[in-house]
């Protein structure tokens, strides 16, 4: 199983997907700082990956207070959450890992920072194993809304590099191909980081599923000459009432599917549902640099003075969603997520 | 006003689009494998332009044989226009190019194959006239559908760079920024070859109009946050029920605009109108190579053993296109399009 990051000798590492597919490399993240940088620039990323980095990035951000006080000790939880938080504003599983680190440790009576601090640790590895075993029900869930033969066309990446474990949408496409059934996956290229064709082609062609890397702009035609039998994508966000933020191109692709009478699927740990939110429009989008749309892989295609937006997610209402799956199976319109 | 290719002194040349907008650069045509090689590469592109080029494509590679006998003159032009038809399938404006030559040149009675050659060249100079002439008339029909304020998303390049004239759903959005409108332009950068981000924004930029460029996935977004008043394209083959081959990406750009509500116009002249086909589906789709997609401006993104395609169209069916905007004016559905 791809990690995309792990807890070794009482060091962090996490892998530098910025560099897949061409090169597998590992870093140590010995602060907060450097796993802020690391969620900014992508490094890590994938909604509940990013959950159990915050998780991490507390615990070794935290690591030089373990003897100091415990007003201390909670005074620096305290702004280094807000480091972390303030890396991406549209997952709310960074949110939901760093308020249930801090709870924990609000809660302990102990006065020894070194011990709030080792079970700190044990939360963050709990959460990691939490999301391994979600991600594993979520796949077999899923496993009933697959034909075999199915050709899918999947968005961003959502294997293992995007999570704890087996992965959220792609999870289910790599089981379903391991218990025997004959799939196809369409990946979208998804501009414009390309987690589609670096990421999920790479963890696709690992585990020897057929696949097919396509431009973006290729979904509508696959639609109406391929015989696409479902869409599956992960989610960022998803509010109470099922709208769910994931990344840019999701809306339109749940548009296509639709016109086209195709199922459309969002898969998520329910980490990702914020029910603190009644619909997608309370959702702040993150708009990133244009600088995005000018580059592909670090080379400049155009000059720099031209304008170019880069939001980083859409948001796809409920209305446009077939059924999403989490962890405690399958759920269908009217969706109602409760707290 | 940008040329993609003009004739100068006995001597043809094509500026090489791929190099834009880094460099404009001049490449002399110096006979039809090289125009043949030129169109396959995609130097000079876009379906009115390439027309022209295919009647100047047989005109230099006749140039050889203009003291053969006229039985050797009309034979090579039979094999000439064969190779110049097979570079790329899709836009029938080189078929109708060279139909025309090729009847011009079959009906005179002239037996001096010297001038026959010189009344084709007037004949390619004239196909270019009459382009920049439809250009300028579809620029002023286009002109009523434009408020003032407008937000336009538009796809691949319609501009100067692909025809002989102002360009067609471009030269619109132009001459109306010339006349004093305020409209903004919404670049697709168009995947896989980017002709939106390198050659669009590239003539917008010349021309002082406002534009944004935006990966091809967030049309939906804008559509559904930035009040996009309409949606311009250009066409590739327009069947006489008006179905429309265009660039990969228009079929799925046309459903989201009629999911919004948003008017999607066509603009073409009328040499890419195809009346001998009923529909879209008897269009044949360019199906270029998976390298298209692994790489971005020929740096390799992922490895050549990614399996990838890389259809160069798509059909947009007659349902979902407001309007046609031929040098005729504009069409509303039903359409019907006779030889």
């Amino acid at each position: 199983m791809i990690k995309p990051l792990f807890w070794k000798n009482q060091h962090l590492f996490i892998v530098d997907q910025t560099r897949l597919p061409g090169e597998y490399k590992l870093i140590e993240i010995r602060d907060h700082l450097e796993m802020a940088e690391a969620i900014r620039k992508l490094a890590i990323r994938g909604a509940p990956a990013l959950g159990i980095a915050a998780a991490f990035g507390l615990v070794v951000g935290l690591k030089p207070f373990r003897n100091s006080s415990k007003k201390t000790f909670l005074g620096e939880l305290q702004k280094i959450a807000a480091i972390l938080q303030n890396t991406r504003p549209t997952a709310v599983n960074i949110a939901w890992a760093l308020a249930r680190m801090r709870q924990i440790a609000q809660n302990l009576t102990d006065e020894n920072t070194d011990s709030i601090w080792q079970v700190l640790l044990k939360t963050a590895l709990q959460i990691h194993r939490e999301d391994i075993a979600m991600c594993r029900k979520i796949a077999k869930h899923g496993q009933t809304l697959l034909t075999d033969e199915a050709k899918v066309i999947t968005h961003c990446n959502t294997g293992g590099l995007a999570t704890g474990g087996l992965g959220t949408a792609l999870g289910i496409l790599i089981t379903a191909h391991k218990s025997g059934k004959k799939i196809h996956v369409y990946v979208d290229e998804t501009r414009p980081l390309l987690q589609g064709a670096r990421l999920t082609c790479w963890e696709l062609s690992r585990e020897g599923v057929p696949f097919t890397l396509i431009s973006d702009n290729m979904a509508g035609y696959l639609l109406a000459n391929r015989k696409i039998t479902a869409i599956f994508t992960g989610a960022d966000r998803i509010a109470a009432n099922g709208d769910t933020a994931n990344k840019i191109g999701t809306y339109g692709l749940a548009i296509l599917a639709k016109y086209h009478g195709v199922p459309f699927y969002i898969a998520a740990p329910s980490s990702t549902i914020d029910p603190s939110i009644n619909s997608g429009d309370q959702i702040q989008i993150e708009e990133r640099s244009g600088a995005e749309i000018r580059e592909v892989c670090g080379v400049q295609m155009v000059p720099e003075n031209y304008p170019a937006i880069s939001p980083a997610f859409d948001i796809t209402p409920n209305a446009l969603i077939t059924a999403i799956i989490t962890e405690a199976g399958i759920k269908y319109p009217p969706f109602q997520f409760r707290q």
